[in-house]
């Protein structure tokens, strides 16, 4: 099913639950992509978002040289290819080649998404004061996009050393907050 | 059940699935409460925690004060009145008593636990550089406790305007990563 323009106003709701990522990047060669756990929100609109990528990954020379990612949110199925790609360096390997993955264009940004995952979201640093002392960059999402059949999807969540848990079910609450 | 001690090398664990938690705080006052979601791991040890909390609320004006705070992780059991502390103000009411959870008191700081969740972790605020742009605070986690009884809890995880996923299942898979 083709993926549908999704609100910059609710991106909060797909990342701040927690899920582990894929962020791709487009780099001189070929794409990569990385397996990322350690995001939060910063604002509702436009949708900041902080998240740490090690110095130590190839990801992070890249996202220092074009500003650009994209954060793409798989579901439950594509657990053993989240972990693989968590497990290899792009440096060496084509990521989308190995697990199989398949490059859609983004709109905004040159890094391709992820078809396979059920939301895509298009991201450019807009802050790099914290990169330096703690790997810390700041995003904005400048476009989003869902897969419309699987708005609750099935996210999986690192409890550490490949453990996962698996976005179980969905109470409603009344609740205030945003 | 008395909490353990948990050790601060796996601190990471508790927090990177993305829990909702309960912020406490030890004003001149009362202690207070928050209800917060939008945090992230940003080191291993010790143990390094970014979160973002509204100058509109309460316990941005404490922990500003105070610098010290505690993150209380509840499971699903206490659903509706971490709901209902998001909803409420502790300037206005004593959120221990009006929910009716217990203090308990912290071994590094003024702050204190709420018994009823099953992991507390005391902390103090280490970096404070982000605070006036993005009401970002960096606190490290200097003692942890744990109801050995429930490592693996049923976390709730925010979805948006009073919908919360429940944590179902847990996974195994092959990662080196940590």
């Amino acid at each position: 099913m083709p993926k549908k323009s999704f609100p910059l106003s609710k991106v909060y709701s797909l990342l701040e639950p927690g899920p582990v990522v894929m962020l791709t990047t487009a780099g001189k060669g070929r794409p990569n992509i990385m397996t990322m756990s350690w995001h939060t929100m910063l604002e509702f609109e436009p949708p900041l978002v902080g998240c740490v990528i090690s110095n130590r990954n190839y990801t992070f020379d890249i996202l220092n040289a074009t500003k650009e990612c994209v954060i793409n949110i798989p579901s439950v199925e594509l657990a053993e290819k989240v972990v693989g790609i968590g497990n290899t360096s792009g440096q060496r390997v084509d990521k989308f080649e190995v697990f199989g993955l398949t490059m859609a264009a983004a709109s905004r940004v040159k890094a391709p998404l992820i078809d396979e995952c059920y939301a895509n979201l298009e991201c450019k640093v807009v802050d790099e004061k914290m990169i330096a002392e703690y790997n810390f960059f700041i995003l904005e999402v400048l476009k989003a996009w869902i897969d419309p059949s699987r708005k609750e999807s099935r996210t999986i969540h690192h409890r550490g050393r490949g453990a996962f848990m698996v976005a179980g079910e969905t109470i409603k609450l009344s609740s205030k907050m945003k």
